[in-house]
């Protein structure tokens, strides 16, 4: 029929359904994983359709850092000597979540994070509990816990007491969400859910308004999926389709890498053909692997206008954030001798000048005499007091620059490595349930994970394990709304 | 049948149409006079609705000015002394397009707009003919040509060779736009157009994907309203419906005064109902009349910071959207005594500071010490030589701020006279088709004017006259497509 995700297919129009199921899940990154787990474990047949030939989508590409805490604490921000309250984690939520924060989904998350961690724990995710302090991005080592988001930083620091809460998977190095959603996979199959791989969604099927079902293609054909109480969105968001991020982000395309698998936002356009509306489709995260080493973090960043914009002791992806959107092309990070230290490769920043002065610097870069000079002179004499008037960089981090030689590195977002990916999508509760154009929930159909607009809907406020915590949870919750409805 | 916006009505479910027309129109602004126009004179039987008690939409709150030029110029820029050819014309809308400009549009539009500005002329709109040079916001004379954007501005001087743009209806003082849609009215009304007041569009009734009329509510009834060769949505933006901004522009709330009439979005919405997609939902128009007088202009902008954001010599609305995107909640523009007059009382800003120096003005503001002060010292330097190497503001507008005493106005958008309407809406073709969510033309519907993204979509690209010249130029389009469609 060739069916087309900007268009519902009629319930009336299909003659046979290929296969029956009670929950059909398009989608297996860790919001169709958690998901299936529930559904299937409730007792509801369900089957997730993925596009790709395996699990993973781009929870696998991820660090499978979990950001949860609140109640207290989880057992293991406890053991480190750190608590955490409910309060205290709503509210650096809230204001991560921008000017139009989700204030039911932060109320729930926050409240239920840490029964959310130990079950994650119960899949068999191991965590080894060991705290690993220091700016980092994700842990080389095998550790636990780190400082993932912005939680000691200005404005941060000032309105929750803070608390690390990113929680690694045990997984030495890098991209520990491979692992993550091999063992969530594994629990999947465990629990009888039918996994179909190369199997893309490309409509939803309606009867007067509610979803009954979906048409996929497998192996060149179109099937009717009959899903007796829900179908279940969960195929990422869309950095990875160009014209839909032109259309809504277009900002977003100044920056050299999206990060995504397939993440086409053919998910959103089937909810929207459906009725749903899309939001805060503009907002994106970005980031660039400024730091490590750490050192760099007591740096400056400046944009080409000579002006620092950010307290660089906060998220790297809230620096990178601030950095895209100033005038000009690049920004210039500001070191001297004593910190001075190459970024990681991957990060493709250039050594954009060197001199034994501030002004030679300036001169390097071509600013007009006195411009950068001043503003360092300025940082140097508070920094010297441990201040940082205007930006509030927190005082460990402040350090006068002033052992020669000098340098400044460039990030230049489309030629440095600045990985970005969307983080408006469908408009859900928490429940999982899509709300239509007029904000009422559509009947059969749920969604989760970045095929939404969660708890990450502001890419200033950003924190890593946020997309994973908010996709894993109300992944969950999803999969139980659905796996429910109509029993 | 109690019909909502977000849902399309089947045409199955119509079992009587309340009235027949072949071209139904929502909203009585300039797009919708336009489009009635068009369509009615190709010889279509036209009917207008407009949810208000008469004509004007927020056109009516408008200045009445038109951005036109190209084609070597208007008669009356040429009158004047002024060429404008259509590369330049087409190159300043591109770069006032932000990052993704419609090109189709701006090369149909620069091309023609010329011709379009006479037809709006023989619609008996008079223009004294006459150019008001300076830094204004409208004239307070019956004059026609002013400088209404950034034309003789850093970047769009440097891209396309400046011209003065704005063409003013005569009409002495502010608010010509309503003696404008008075005109315009009275043609539709020789045109022979049914005109329907206080009568609001609900819904859209769909056929097979087909648009084929409307659900009208008038009197407290709803009405069937079937429209044989199509609907045009000319409802305007959404800047009246908080909820909906919160949604998508979450920034504008920032902004004292939504500038609209009804402008609910409920247009946008029912054409999404219809599949069709919107874009650019988080671009606003937004401005504070900080000039005239144009003395301010050799101010400088600061932002909490201290850091200047942007050529004070560009289109107000410009220098306002940058000042809403600053960290903290207002900027400064710092004057000396040579060049201080107060605002326009409407503006209403504060005199936050005043001294004899401007370290006293620093520390009066609560800066740091040597912040404030040294920002001004490298302005006046540079403004001693004719320059201003950062931000590019031209000569003309550069004099060192040295005579005391001296003063910072206070600009906070939540408190001063920051008004705003928004930008993004359903995408159109150049003929005023709508798109569906796959980029194909949705038979029967049309739009124009601010329920669409046209012209105007990057609050930093915008110039007065901008939203009028688009919605009666793409209003008459979509007239002559709808009134054409299926002869």
């Amino acid at each position: 029929m060739n069916a087309k995700p900007e268009q519902t297919v009629p319930a009336a129009h299909i003659k046979h359904w290929d296969s029956v199921t009670d929950v059909a899940i398009l989608g297996f990154g860790i919001a169709g994983a958690c998901a299936a787990l529930e559904a299937a474990r409730g007792g509801a047949a369900v089957t997730i359709f993925e596009a790709a030939g395996g699990s993973g989508g781009a929870s696998a590409l991820s660090g499978g850092e979990m950001y949860v805490g609140g109640s207290g604490g989880t057992d293991i921000q406890q053991r480190n000597g750190f608590t955490d309250s409910t309060e205290d984690f709503a509210a650096y939520l809230t204001l991560a979540g921008g000017p139009a924060p989700d204030q039911a989904k932060i109320a729930l998350y926050a409240r239920e994070a840490v029964d959310h961690f130990n079950w994650i724990r119960a899949q068999g995710v191991p965590y080894k509990g060991t705290f690993l302090p220091g700016k980092i991005i994700e842990p080389e080592t095998d550790d636990t816990l780190i400082w993932s988001g912005s939680e000691e930083a200005w404005p941060f620091s000032a309105t929750a007491k803070p608390a690390p809460r990113g929680h690694t998977i045990q997984s030495p190095g890098w991209g520990g969400g491979r692992k993550l959603m091999d063992i969530l996979e594994a629990r999947v199959r465990e629990a009888g859910v039918q996994v179909e791989t190369s199997a893309r969604g490309r409509a939803l099927v309606a009867d007067d308004g509610e979803i009954v079902g979906m048409i996929i293609r497998q192996n060149g054909k179109e099937l009717a999926v009959r899903a007796h109480r829900g179908v279940i969105i969960a195929t990422g968001g869309f950095c990875m389709n160009t014209e839909m991020v032109r259309r809504h982000a277009p900002e977003a395309l100044r920056c050299s890498h999206p990060l995504g698998t397939i993440d086409d936002g053919s998910g959103i356009i089937m909810g929207q053909a459906a009725g749903a509306r899309a939001i805060h489709m503009n907002e994106f995260f970005v980031t660039c692997p400024w730091y490590p080493p750490e050192s760099l973090v007591k740096g400056i960043f400046i944009n080409e206008a000579g002006q620092r914009f950010i307290n660089e002791d906060c998220y790297h992806g809230r620096v990178m954030s601030a950095a895209v959107a100033q005038p000009g092309t690049r920004v210039f990070l500001l070191c001297d001798n004593d910190i001075f230290a190459r970024p990681m490769e991957l990060a493709n920043v250039e050594l954009a000048a060197v001199g034994e002065s501030w002004g030679e610097v300036e001169a390097e870069l071509g600013f007009a005499t006195g411009t950068l000079s001043t503003v360092v002179e300025q940082y140097n004499a508070h920094a010297a007091k441990g201040e940082d008037p205007v930006w509030h960089k927190a005082a460990k981090w402040l350090k006068p620059l002033t052992t020669a030689p000098f340098a400044a590195l460039a990030f230049n977002p489309s030629e440095s490595y600045f990985s970005y990916f969307t983080l408006g999508g469908l408009e859900t509760l928490p429940t999982g349930e899509v709300l239509n154009l007029g904000g009422d929930p559509i009947p059969g159909l749920y969604a989760a994970g970045r095929a939404t607009c969660g708890l990450p809907r502001w890419g200033r406020g950003y924190s890593s394990g946020m997309s994973l915590g908010d996709s894993s949870f109300f992944g969950r919750m999803a999969g139980r709304s659905a796996g429910e409805r109509g029993i």
